[in-house]
């Protein structure tokens, strides 16, 4: 009876969350996110606004919530036959959806959200290193260092599109992808 | 006249940014930056809601250029005689300051704001490595890459510091320093 009991909480809470994402997602179309509020969402959602302050916190940490979720990746970098290539397929397509406006505003709800949705956030990037790295093992070619690839390339394209002081060019990429690659 | 006027209304604006900016500091050490509104501290210092709207614009612009008012240097980084002890106690005292709770918090809020403060805020670490850089020059040693400094070592410290993953220690940011010298 209890198992029962939590697996149609389970089944509920899945659906609230469901439709919670999505009403954030339908509002973010359509507003600016300075104007959007709690109780907008929750009345587009049809739940209280106290459902989502106890499931979320504050506005904040849904917003950060939404945005992993959307980051979540849904496949594995792409197989090139090779590491260097393999790299560059990857962090060139980081670089340039980071860069965009979609994914600037869900980097800042990431990082104005609380400290779980930023390292799952980076857990993501660490996973898609880690994917590589293992089929440069199977391959036999060189290990991937997967921390210092986060500081020689991940970290200041972040960075660069965090201050907004720099574009992180195909080019910058490729200048970081062969530094790491001769460190 | 029309001078006049112009000076008055420059105090004027002063005292308005000055009254504004403690507001939001008193009400920052007194509770959640979650729940404090533009009404409240249009409340605290005496001024309209709109006042503060039609200046700032919303209410994360606003906590960006509090943020920002709070990270402009006040004095130049230590001397230390030489370019390597320059460098590292700027940099352990950086690492230090934004890993802290409050820099931590003012990052987000610089990153949360438009993109104004957060190209100031980056201008500052890159105006104190300029300082390093011409001290270096005047001292006859080796030329510091400002651009290379924070790429390979203030990005991977400011991305552990918001995405949360790895404590920037000084042991770290030691071996950031020896990996920046050896380039």
């Amino acid at each position: 009876m209890m198992a029962k009991e939590m697996i149609r909480q389970g089944g509920r809470s899945a659906r609230i969350q469901g439709e919670v994402h999505r009403a954030v997602q339908d509002l973010l179309t359509g507003m600016d996110r300075a104007d959007i509020t709690v109780p907008m969402i929750a009345e587009k959602a049809g739940v209280t606004p106290s459902t989502i302050y106890r499931r979320w916190g504050d506005l904040a940490d849904l917003l950060a919530d939404v945005a992993v979720a959307h980051m979540r990746p849904i496949s594995d970098p792409d197989d090139t036959g090779a590491m260097k290539s393999d790299l560059e397929a990857f962090i060139l397509q980081y670089a340039e959806e980071m860069s965009s406006k979609v994914g600037r505003d869900m980097l800042t709800d990431v990082l104005s959200g609380g400290n779980t949705a930023a390292i799952k956030c980076c857990g993501f990037t660490t996973q898609h290193l880690e994917t590589l790295r293992a089929r440069a093992a199977a391959r036999g070619e060189a290990d991937l260092d997967v921390e210092l690839a986060i500081d020689l390339i991940i970290a200041p394209i972040v960075y660069h599109i965090l201050f907004g002081d720099r574009e992180p060019s195909a080019d910058y990429c490729r200048g970081l992808i062969a530094r790491f690659l001769k460190a």
